[in-house]
Order: C-alpha cells, then sequence, then structure tokens
C-alpha cells in the first residue's frame, strides 16, 4: 500500500548522531570468526560483565524480599513511592550542606531517563544546552530528538580534563538553559575538586542557566580528590542532580535511578514548575515498583566493605591499564583517571603505517586480536579512544598486550622504535 | 538568585491536561476523616488493590529465579534481550494470520512507555492524532508534550462504544499520522467485533495513517464478542500494537511492555526508519532486564485456569455492577460491558437536587461516603463517571449500595422515586 509520505518521512528522519552502542555493535559484527582469541571487551561501561564485579546480596535480597512480599506488583506513583523517594533524599543528603525532601526526589528507570527528563522539560523552542567535549552521547541524541541545540565546550586533557570555563563563557547566551557537568567523568575517569566545582557552579550562576550534575557514577572515587557532589553548590545556582544505582551499586540492569532537584532556593519549587514535572513523569514508564520499595534497605544496609572492595579494584586496574599505556608507543594517557570507570588515551597515528585514525584502529583491532576499544569520534575526540577499566585486571592485562601487538604490527618500524 | 525568565516560563508552561492521577489524588485529599466507613476506591484501574486479583506464583518464580541466576544485572540492548522480543513475538503471533519476528518487538517500561513513544516517533512539525472520547488521557497529555495536536472521534454508547467512523472521516486530513483504538477499551470496557476492526483498519487504509492499538487489556473479554487483535489487519494498514504483562497478569507494577510493529508490509522495515525507532529507545529507560529475562517463561507456563480465573472474576463483577446500577436512578449503563475493567455510566444530573456534574457528584460522593469514582469530564465526557468493576465483589456491592444511599440523600424526591 502507498502510505504517506509525510509520515515516511519523519520516521526516516533519525538524528545522526553516532551512538556508543551503535559503534560497538559494528565493531562487534567486525570481529573475525577465524580469530581463535577470546573476545576481551572493554568497550562498553558495563561491569557486570567481569565476574569481578557483582552486586552485594543486600541488594539482591531486598528485591527478592519485596517481590515476595506481593506488596508491591501495583503501580507506584510516577514520581516514585514515597518511601523509596525519602530513602534517596537522606542518602544524597550525607553529601549535602542541607536536607533533601522526598520532593526534591523523583524516581527513574536509571540515569538515562533521568537524562531525558532534564533534557525534556527544560527544552524550550531555540534553547541550547552546553554540553562537555569529550562527553556522553545521549545528550546529545535526546537533545536531537527534543529539537535543542548543543553546544560543545572542552575538557582540558592536560588539565586534570577540567572544564574549560573560557570556553563556557564564550558560548553562553539568552537561550542557553543548563550546562552538564559529569563527574566523576565518563568518558575521562575525571574527578573535579571542590574548588573547580565552585567555579562552575559561579560560572552558571553568572549565565543563568542550570546544572545539570550527572552524578551516575557517584562515590565512583579512588584518587586524589574525593567525590563532591554538584549539589553542594545548589544554594548558589540551581543543580538538577541524576544518578542511579547502576554503577555504585554494579546493577546497571535494574534500572533504578534518580532525578534530584537540589536547589534550596526553590527554583523548581513553583507550583506550575511541580505541576509540570509531575505531568512529565505521568507520561514516562518508571522503575518497576518492587525494585523501587527494595532502594531503602539497600540505600541503608549496604555495607562500606563493599563500597571499598569495588573502589580497590577499580584503583588497581586503572594504574593496570595507565601502566600498560606506558609501553604502547601509539597511546597516551594525559591524566591518570580518579574515578569512574573510564578513561581516554590519544591516538598518534602518525605512529602508524596503515591506520587512518580511531575508527579505522579501533575496527582493525578488533578484527585482528578480538578486543573492544571504544572510538574517540563516538564521545566527541577524534584520534582519541576510550577504555573501560572496569575489567577483570587479568583480561585488561591480555587486552592492553594485544594491543601492543597490534602496535608493533601496524608501526613503521618492525619492533616499533624510532 | 533571580533567573532566566525563560527558562521559568517553559519550567512552569505546563500542559493544562486533567490527568486521571491527579483527580484522584485530589479526590482522596477531599475525603472526610471523620468518615468511619472505610475508603473503596473504584477510580483507577490498579487490580493489585483488591486482594481476589493476585498474579501468578509462575510469573513471581520466573522473576525470583532471573534475579538469583546474576546473570542479568547488567545493561539488556535498549531495544529489549533477543528471548524476550522473541517470545513476546510468537505470545503474540499465535492471533495473527503472521509470524512477528523478534525485530518487531521492543519492550518498553510498561504500556505507558509504549504510548510515549508511538507517539514521540509519529510527532512531526503540524501533525495530529485522532484519539477516542472518551478515552486514556495519557494520549492527550504526551501530546501536549511533543506538540503534536490531538483530534477528538467520538465512541457511539448506545453501538457498544464502537468509532464513530463518520466523524473520523470529517477528521482527517492531510496532517493526520495515526488513530489510536483502544480494544479492549479503557475506559468503556468495549470489546470489538472483527467487523468492526475491519472497518476501522479501511477507514485508516483510506486516509493512509498508522493505527495504534493501544491493547494494554488484550484478552480480558468476557462478552459475546472475542478479543481480536488489530495486527490482523496489518497487512491492510501499518499497525503499531501497544500492550503489556500489566494486566492480563495483574502486575502493573513491573512495568514490562511492549511497541510491536505489526506490519507485514514493512512500512516500519526501512532502514532509517528502524535505525530513528532504535536511537529513540536509546534516550529510554526500559524495563529492568531480569524482569525482561524472565517473560518468556512467563508468557510459556501461565495455565489456562490462571487467565480464566481472571475472566470470571471479571465478569462476575461487572455483572453485579451492572445489576447494581440499575437500582440507582442517576445512573444508567448503556452498554453491558464486555472486557477490560472498566466501564461509563451516565449520570443523570436533573435528578439530583445540588449536584452541579459528574466533578461535583464524585467530589461530594468521596467526601459523604468514602467511595471513589472517576468523574466522566477526565476522560473526556462530562456528566459520564468512570467505575473500575476490578474490584472484589463484596466491595463493589458495598459500594455501590453507599453511591444508592448517596443518591437517595441527593435526589428531589426523600425516597429517590418520582
Amino acid at each position: 500500500m502507498q502510505h504517506k509520505t509525510q509520515t515516511e518521512k519523519t520516521m526516516e528522519s533519525t538524528p545522526t548522531n553516532v551512538t556508543i552502542k551503535g559503534i560497538l555493535g559494528m565493531l562487534l559484527a567486525n570481529l573475525d570468526d577465524n580469530n581463535k582469541k577470546r573476545l576481551i571487551s572493554l568497550g562498553m561501561g558495563d561491569p557486570t560483565a567481569f565476574s569481578c564485579f557483582t552486586t552485594t546480596n543486600v541488594a539482591e535480597n531486598a528485591v527478592v524480599d519485596a517481590l515476595n512480599s506481593q506488596k508491591f506488583n501495583g503501580y507506584s506513583p510516577t514520581v516514585g513511592l514515597l518511601q523509596t523517594r525519602r530513602a534517596i533524599g537522606e542518602y544524597l543528603s550525607q553529601n549535602l550542606p542541607y536536607k533533601l525532601s522526598p520532593d526534591d526526589v523523583f524516581v527513574t528507570a536509571g540515569c538515562t531517563q533521568a537524562i531525558e527528563i532534564a533534557i525534556s522539560i527544560l527544552a524550550t523552542p531555540n534553547a541550547n544546552i552546553l554540553v562537555p567535549r569529550p562527553g556522553f552521547p545521549i545528550y546529545e541524541l535526546c537533545a536531537a530528538f527534543r529539537n535543542v541545540e548543543i553546544r560543545h565546550f572542552d575538557l582540558l586533557p592536560e588539565n586534570g580534563w577540567e572544564v574549560d570555563l573560557d570556553a563556557v563563557d564564550a558560548l553562553a547566551d539568552q537561550n542557553t538553559v543548563a550546562i552538564v557537568i559529569i563527574n566523576p567523568g565518563n568518558p575521562c575517569g575525571n574527578v573535579y575538586s571542590y574548588q573547580h566545582l565552585k567555579k562552575i557552579a559561579e560560572t552558571a550562576k553568572k549565565h543563568k542557566i542550570v546544572v545539570i550534575a550527572d552524578e551516575v557514577y557517584g562515590h565512583l572515587a579512588f584518587g586524589a580528590n574525593p567525590f563532591v557532589p554538584m549539589g553542594v553548590f545548589g544554594s548558589m545556582v540551581p543543580v538538577l542532580t541524576l544518578g542511579s544505582l547502576s554503577k555504585r551499586w554494579i546493577v546497571p540492569g535494574w534500572r533504578l535511578g534518580w532525578f534530584v532537584t537540589t536547589d534550596p532556593n526553590g527554583m523548581f519549587k513553583n507550583a506550575k514548575t511541580v505541576e509540570r514535572l509531575k505531568k512529565y513523569f505521568d507520561i514516562c514508564g518508571g522503575p518497576a515498583t518492587f525494585i523501587q520499595a527494595a532502594v531503602p534497605q539497600i540505600l541503608k544496609e549496604t555495607s562500606d566493605t563493599f563500597f571499598t572492595r569495588t573502589l580497590n579494584i577499580l584503583k588497581h586496574s586503572s594504574d593496570l591499564c595507565v601502566k600498560k599505556i606506558e609501553d604502547i608507543p601509539c597511546l597516551t594517557c594525559p591524566t591518570k583517571p580518579q574515578g569512574s570507570m573510564a578513561m581516554m588515551v590519544k591516538l598518534n597515528v602518525s605512529l602508524l603505517k596503515d591506520i587512518n585514525n580511531d575508527i579505522d584502529f579501533c575496527f582493525k583491532l578488533a578484527k585482528e586480536e578480538s578486543v573492544i576499544l571504544l572510538p574517540g569520534l563516538t564521545v566527541g575526540l577524534k584520534n582519541w579512544v576510550r577504555i573501560t577499566f572496569a575489567a577483570e585486571p587479568s583480561s585488561l592485562e591480555e587486552a592492553l598486550d594485544r594491543v601492543k601487538s597490534f602496535y608493533h604490527r601496524h608501526s613503521y618500524e618492525p619492533n616499533g622504535s624510532f
């Protein structure tokens, strides 16, 4: 049958954004079936792929208990169960100079949905949002679907991936509604100091824009800087804090996140704004009620031992990664990662005789070595590569040994030296 | 601090739509604390509120097993696990004249998210969508957030709430992209015949528009008409089938739904359309991976006894409802419900001395009798009332006895007769 061109055209007018999952899918499709080497993927930020990363029994038992109680098979309020909102508010308040109320907290289907909601509720005709480069492509994809303009400010690799605040000043205009800060950082592994976060808050205040603080890696800091939530500066500038159980509890598949108005001055507390937010949640499918019901127990009863164990593994594996990369001349790590689960390394293609760029590098590496790394272009930086270090140390070691062999095979000198 | 007017204005520019949850919240707030009568809510479509509606052990065990396996704590593909997509495709194919492939199926966080996705991916500048009146307000709310125009066609109460196809012909124009059909119907309790669905498909084909078939109450048909999925006519007109485990398995809080392209001619199979759909799913937080993993077992192993039991209760309680309403002169049921969990009854305010309209009726009823019914205005029909009959028969009986007393107290004649 002949269908309306209008509908078909829309359906085909796909945003052109590259997505991490899209590229990883292509890399996997590019593996050589005859290659005997086992696949090692350091491409995606899902630690559950490696057996050293498992969640705590506390969390699993809490969910099973909530399900077995048969009390939580029904709908929750679309903004989340009250006890869940209260527990998340109390959890986050531990690191804030003020107390969050349950009304500040909206429960979401993972941090992804929290991002979608933040972008969508701030979208106005002609609005633009400032996002970091490198960054997390979901922001761009979401903005494309919501007709919000994206403007990129650089993170400075030689400066611990700090925000180029001059660039922010140059980009912001009267249509700018928000700036996105990802801390601890994906893809860079940065953990910002209190002083730097304060400067970001001051800059946002100057431009009268909201800070979207993506803290999905909250507390996953193992370097010199402790994790400081952006909400600490909520009295200076309205902050929307986005987070989830996914990374700290190693359960990304549970899809339990939060969207929180860390905003003691109450810009988001206006009755009409609250109504708008609540109505937006009415059109979103949130997380399962019984998983929400487990959250208070999970947040209160998880032991420090569990958290420390994860941090120790991440510190060890990131150190190992940095050390192995020192032995691969075409890769440079400008800043040692201090947090999250990923880092960016610079690729020097001029040392390689038959590699054009980061995409080419990652595709050939996948085919020849069954190792998946993420091309930097996917996160906004050409000729860089993102490495997820949330992996078994033995796998990391083997993967980077294979990258080294790959380098030697493709470098101008047979032994890789000049 | 002084914040940008632009952002604040947007945040306050709430769609004016009334929502079911909004009204129910106000009705609950309007209860009289001194009233000794226990609250009976027939206002919301959540059967889990009544103990006669519980899910099957098969479903609960499948979810616990998936969680305990520790294999499903990680991310799923954003379109859903392959085995889940396959199982849903096979389940729906049982009632279709063609086979769905896993690629036709996208797993969503409940039917709500499936609705949001359907509206959002079809949204174009100036697009309009035809929705039934009475209908389900999420469609309107979602369309308001996505700047899609809504046009209402009437359902005909004296005609089994069939679609007024002449109205559809009059409303559709070159900017119409879809028509929404809810069958079995909420709020009307309709179950459409094969012949009527065929006429709807022919009408949609004539106007070259997509049918959004909301079948969240799929298979919940207990009257003369069997449930026929709209996808049966997928070869005639592209159909998007939306559904979930929520109602048939009585687990609305699990947030496990589906968005399915029941479209054997492949309008939605164009490479660019598939890419657009996949990318849209990348920005949505979907359902928990371990709940998805339980779906194949749930769909295959749930016994007919479980389904029959639910249908028997619904038939009994809807019959009871119709019978009790016959005794309440101000309420009329134009068509006996044949499916879903709700029905519409007409309110004759001219018989009541101090009730202005359906809103007034429901608010005073809540206050005086601790019985919650949904004002018809919420679903588009002034001076009608929606009654959810998915309730314990004893509660239904008591609630409607109280409505009867309420009528007698407010009618012009002390004994309610003329």
